[in-house]
Formats: structure tokens, sequence, C-alpha cells
């Protein structure tokens, strides 16, 4: 076994900042993880550099090769960041019965769609008119496409309003975005290397969308109607066991297929939620929730590198994409969810604001394939860092600012 | 963020095949243990490979750079089985009371002396009769001192005697046994580089002294008296939170000193054991505690790379080797325990037998100075597995072959 001293020290830094923080801002009656994203940014290597710089002995588990130690550095964190916002999206899952996504789908596949649309046309047409080619314009615009939900919906599960009719709404549009971002993703990516193969794409799009109902209808099928069946596992708490399980397979199934992983997550959470142990998966996942969440959301923090935007240029197109891809998200959120009370299609709009690190991925694949320059790539880091910022005092304002509602007791929630 | 699905996908295998393989064992009267471990030791890069192979996307992180890439996935894995081994003994230091640990305290020092006695010169005898040199003998023998107090933890737990004074012998014992062992690694290593310290030595000595008993005595002090303001947090499950960051801090602070993780780990849940809020640190740690333990197992297990050990002179001294580290710790503890009943001092030395990840480390510190040979690091790796694999079944005989005892319930633990 490898010595991951300097590592532990590393996640009591980053936990520790998440805390205070988060404690810190909770006092100030601001919302937690705006704190902790800050905290991320402050620790991180591009400012105080508590996190980050491989020690002397991890250094020598990679003859010193620094850049491959920091790189290995940097996976530590995206692990232990992606496992806590997988913990995340299943305990969200739980708290969702797919008879209530269901009753809002036409309004969450509305939201999905015009929420894609708008930012995509917005973001294509300002970056190309900015001079970027138009490959270039086009991975910006699709970094600007995919909301990342797991802010919003820690947001919300904060202010004890997961169960709404919004953050079902919000939920739903959040797999349609994934799926459709996933095949725009795919578009831009074979035109930036100059070969599109219609066929890859509607197999990519058939696999997605299948994973997804397959995992919804069957999943929620077998689970309402076999899953007494864990009791007889001779493994204490096996129907936990199992549920982790499935977590973890339906993550990474996800992934494979090429969606964000936590959206199998969340569709492991789906099912379950159809399960007779329901009440006592979440009790049990809560504290995993608790401990592994918060690494992520300073983690997010800890990539931003300020410095980046002292080019005036890049700056103000920087704030200029991330308005354009707020101002998009909230109307095709606005429109998508028109018919309900204004101040409510608002905070399905607001919802749907987080880039967070999906962004990120698209910027990163045009960037490997040598599309999206430096500049850009920066351009697209900052949107992704300012929606998440944005998100969270926007949903708290119009939720009345209230910070930390009453937790819906689990046991109030029944079938409908 | 790196793509991670690929360490996703592993994680699963990891998880999958632990579950798999405890329910197979536990079906047929074995502990769920050793079926994780043997799991590692199926799905490892030296058998069917199922994990531990870097894929495309991952290589392509560190510029394909094979070796780098398979590291820093040995680092992922590390990492999450560390924090795996840091719940488990947190989670056991929350069961366990100073004053109970206090009034056995002058046999766990007894064991803990005589079982690092008796196996070094047991060892360090053989190996130089084997024609090793003098360091490279002290080496092997200081690799088989350290008890990994992981395994018999896990296994105390899962036959629910975790609060008996067998348990508590063995677990102020390996507090003993590691400092002593850190003081025992320090000197060989200095000697291996030909400068012993005297100073640094006393230093270090006092230092992880100071810590533990600084640790245990002004902590379980504050706990005591003070945890009730934990309830002044605006976050919520505030005392939950500082009991995490508590367990993590003083497990970093202990690597840092030089002792294992662990032993933080264990006296940040002694210290919350005095916590008003015990039994529902208790509950809330559980969950991770199930989720996380299993890889430590696992991953112990894919370390084992059988072909090692085609050349029978190198077999043969594993073997004897292992012999010797068994009987080494089984009489330092029998004699430490005497006085008690022969069966239950027969429990104290059969839990101190397991080495894990301890032995590995005292041996890799060997190899990076040159002074231990490949064949000498692969006989210590496979005492390290075979003590492990031979504790479990040894202690579930001696406790009447129970494989899973009725779990006390939380509330039935009240101050002595």
């Amino acid at each position: 076994m490898d010595d991951i001293t300097g590592i532990l020290v590393d996640l009591f830094v980053i936990f520790f900042a998440a805390r205070l923080a988060g404690e810190l801002f909770l006092r100030l009656k601001q919302p937690a993880i705006v704190g902790e994203v800050l905290a991320g940014v402050a620790i991180g290597p591009y400012a105080l550099g508590l996190i980050g710089s491989p020690s002397a002995d991890f250094l020598t588990l990679f003859q010193g090769d620094d850049e491959a130690a920091t790189e290995a550095l940097n996976v530590v964190y995206d692990v232990i960041a992606g496992l806590g916002v997988i913990i995340l999206l299943f305990f969200v899952g739980l708290e969702t019965r797919l008879s209530e996504l269901m009753a809002v789908r036409n309004r969450a596949v509305a939201v999905g769609v015009l929420g894609i649309v708008f930012p995509w046309l917005l973001g294509f047409a300002f970056v190309y008119a900015t001079g970027q080619s138009d490959v270039e314009s086009a991975f910006v615009a699709t970094a600007m496409v995919a909301t990342s939900v797991g802010i919003t919906a820690r947001v919300l599960g904060d202010l004890g309003v997961m169960t709404s009719e919004e953050a079902r709404i919000i939920l739903g549009a959040a797999i349609v975005d994934d799926i459709l971002g996933l095949l725009l993703l795919a578009v831009v990516s074979s035109w930036g290397e100059g070969d599109v193969d219609v066929v890859e794409l509607v197999l990519t799009a058939a696999l997605a969308i299948a994973f997804v109902v397959f995992a919804a209808s069957a999943g929620t099928h077998v689970s309402r109607r076999y899953s007494i069946h864990l009791e007889r596992l001779h493994l204490e708490n096996g129907a936990f066991l199992v549920a982790m399980l499935l977590m973890l397979g339906l993550s990474a199934l996800a992934g494979v297929i090429g969606l964000a992983a936590i959206i199998g997550a969340f569709l492991a959470g789906l099912i379950l939620a159809e399960a007779d142990e329901r009440f006592e998966l979440e009790r049990q996942s809560r504290p995993i929730y608790e401990f592994l969440t918060p690494f992520f959301f300073v983690i997010i923090g800890t990539k931003v590198d300020l410095a980046e935007f002292k080019n005036a240029e890049v700056l103000a197109i920087a704030v200029a994409v991330t308005g354009l891809a707020i101002a998009g998200k909230l109307a095709g959120g606005m429109l998508g969810a028109r018919g309900m009370p204004l101040r409510n299609a608002a905070i399905v709009g607001a919802g749907m604001i987080p880039r967070g690190e999906v962004g990120l991925v698209a910027a990163g694949i045009g960037a490997g394939i040598g599309a999206v320059s430096q500049d850009m790539f920066a351009v697209v880091v900052f949107m992704s860092i300012a929606t998440t910022l944005v998100a969270p005092p926007a949903l708290s304002a119009l939720y009345g600012g209230r910070h930390v509602l009453k937790v819906v007791p689990a046991d109030d929630f029944t079938e409908p």
C-alpha cells in the first residue's frame, strides 16, 4: 500500500474548509454551497495552494515526475468529488417517485429542450461574432448547454423543497438536457474532427434513451415487486449494500454510455424509491451524502485560476458568455414551464442555470482535439463557476429568502 | 474535472466482488472478510486483471505513460481503501470507552511489547540463517512486528464481540504495538542508511506517545464537557460533521507523526465515545463504514502476485516466515495475557496475528533504500496476506464457530 498521509492531510483541509465556509455563510444568511465553492477557490493551487501540490513522498511514487504526480492528485480529488456528487444525486433519486416525475414529463421535456436550444444559439452567435472559428464557437456553445443538476439538487435539499413540483421538473429536465447535451457534444466533436457519422449518432441517442427508459421503467417495476427478497441475503443490511451496488453500477454504466455518471446515480435512487426499504435507505445514505458531498463543491472551486482573467478581452468575453448562459437557461426554463405561476417558472429556469463540471468536460474535449484555445477554455471555466455561484442565491431569493426550510419528515411522503 | 468513468467501473467491480464473495463465504459458514481478500486476489492485476489497468482515456491524462497511469490508479484505490479502514477504526473507537481501555492497560502493554519482541527475534534469526544480510534480515523482521488491527476489528465486529475484554486488550495492544513498530522501523531505516540518530529517535518516540496520551486524555475530557455546544452550529448535523473532521484530522496527524493513520482514527472514535451524541454518531457512521470498508479488504487482495512463489526456495522461506510470524504473535499475546483463561488468552494472541498493510509499508521502505531484495519483499507480501487470512477463521473458531453473534444494541452499553 502506498503511503497516503499527504492525501489525508489534503482531504482534512478540504473538509475543514468546506465546513468552516459553510457555517460562516449560513451565519451570513447565504447558501452554504457558495461558501464551499469559494473556499475551494481560496485553498486551491492557484491561490493559497494548501492542496494540489504533491508531497516529496508522493513524488517518489512517480519517479519525481511532478506533472504526473499532480495529475494523480487531481484524479484522486476528482474521484472523491465524483463519489460525492453521485451519492447526492442518488439521494435525490430516493426522494423522487417515478409517478411524480411522469406527472411533469411534458414540462420537463420542454424545459430540457428549450434550455438547450436558447443558450446554444446565443452562445454560438456571440462567440462567432467575437471572431472565433465556427468549430470553436460550436464547442463553447455546447459547453454552455449542459446543466449540472448537482448544485441545484443540493440547494433544493438545503431549502427543504426537494419534493416540490419545480424540483421534479428540474430533475426531469436535467435528464433530457443531459441526453441532448451528449448528442450535441458527439455532433460537435465529430465536426471538429471533420467526420460526422450519422449512424453512430443515432446509435448513441438510442442507447442513451434506452438506458434511461429501461432503468426507470423496468427497474422501478422490479424494485416494487421483488425488493422484499433482499431480506434473504446473509450479509447484514443487504438492502443497503444492494443499493450502493446499484448506485455504483448505474453511474458507471451511464458514464460508459457517455451520459453523466450522476444520471445513473439518480436513476438508481429513483428505482429504489419504489422499494419497501426506501425510508431505511434514505436514513442510511444521508451520512454518506453529508460526508462526501462537500468534497465535490470545494473541489470545483479549486479548478479556478483567477489569473487567466487579467486579459481584459478574455474577461469581457467570459462575462458576456456567462450572461448569455444565464439568460438562455432562464428563458428556456421559463418558456418551457409556461402556464405555471411566474415565480415558480422562474425557479425552474434558475434551477437549470448551473453548468458546473459538465461544461468543463465539453470544453476539455474541444481543447484535447485542438479546436478550443486556452483563452476560450478559460471563458468556459469562468462561465461554469459563475453560473454555479449565481444559482444558489437566486433560488434562495425566489423561495423568499428562506435558507433552511423545515425539512419534511420522510414519513410524510405517501404514494399519491 | 477529469473523466472518472473507468475508475467508477473499477469501484463497482470491487464492491460487487466484495459483496458476492462475502455472501458466498457467509453461506459456507466462513468469515466474509476472507472471501473479500480472496476476491481481491482473483480480480486483481495479477490474476483476472479486472481492475488495475488504466483505460485508454485515463492513459491520455498521463501522456500515455503507462507506469504513471497505473501508479495513479493504485493511489486512487489506496485512498479509497485507506478511508475504508479509517472509518472502520473510527467506528471501533466509538464503541470503546477510555475507562474500559484503561482497565486492561497492563495486559495491553504486555501483549503489545511481547508481541513485538517475539516475532522480531524469531524473524531476524531465521532470515539471517537463510543467508540474507543483517540489515535485510532486520527489515524483514521489522515487517513481521506491526499488527494491522483493522482485520481483527472487522472480525470482532462481525462476531458481535467488540466490547469484550479480549477486544479491548487487542485494541490497546495495537496502539502500543504501533508506537513500538514505528520506533523499530525508524531504527532499522537509520541502520540501513548507515546513520542512527538517537536524538531523532527519542523525539519520534516522545511525539508519538504525547500524541496518543494527549488525544486520549485531553480529547476525551473536552468531549465529555463540551460536546453539548455542538448544537450551536448552524450546519445541520453539526456533531456528525465535527466527528468526521476529527476523524480525518487525527488520521492525517497520526500519519504525519509516522504512526498508522488508523491509530488516529481510533483515537478520534475513542474521544467521541465520551460525547453525549455517541449513539447518534454510531448510527450515522455505520453506513459509511459498510460502504467503504469492503474496498480495503478487496484491495489488499489485489496486491498479491502468486507468480512470485514459483521459486520453491522463496516459497519455503515465505511459509516459514509466516509460521514464525504467527507463532511469535500468538506466544507474545498469550504470554502477555497470562492469567486469563487459556481460550481468552489465545483469542488475544490470534487477534494480534494479522499484519496486513503495515508490514508492506516497512518492507517497501526497505526496498526503497535498496536494503530489501525483490525475493524478500515477496516473502513479506506472502506473510502479510497469509496472516490476514489465518486470523479470521482462527478467531471464529476460538469464539466457538459463531459467525454472526447477536449484535448488542447500542443502548445496552452503559457507563460502567
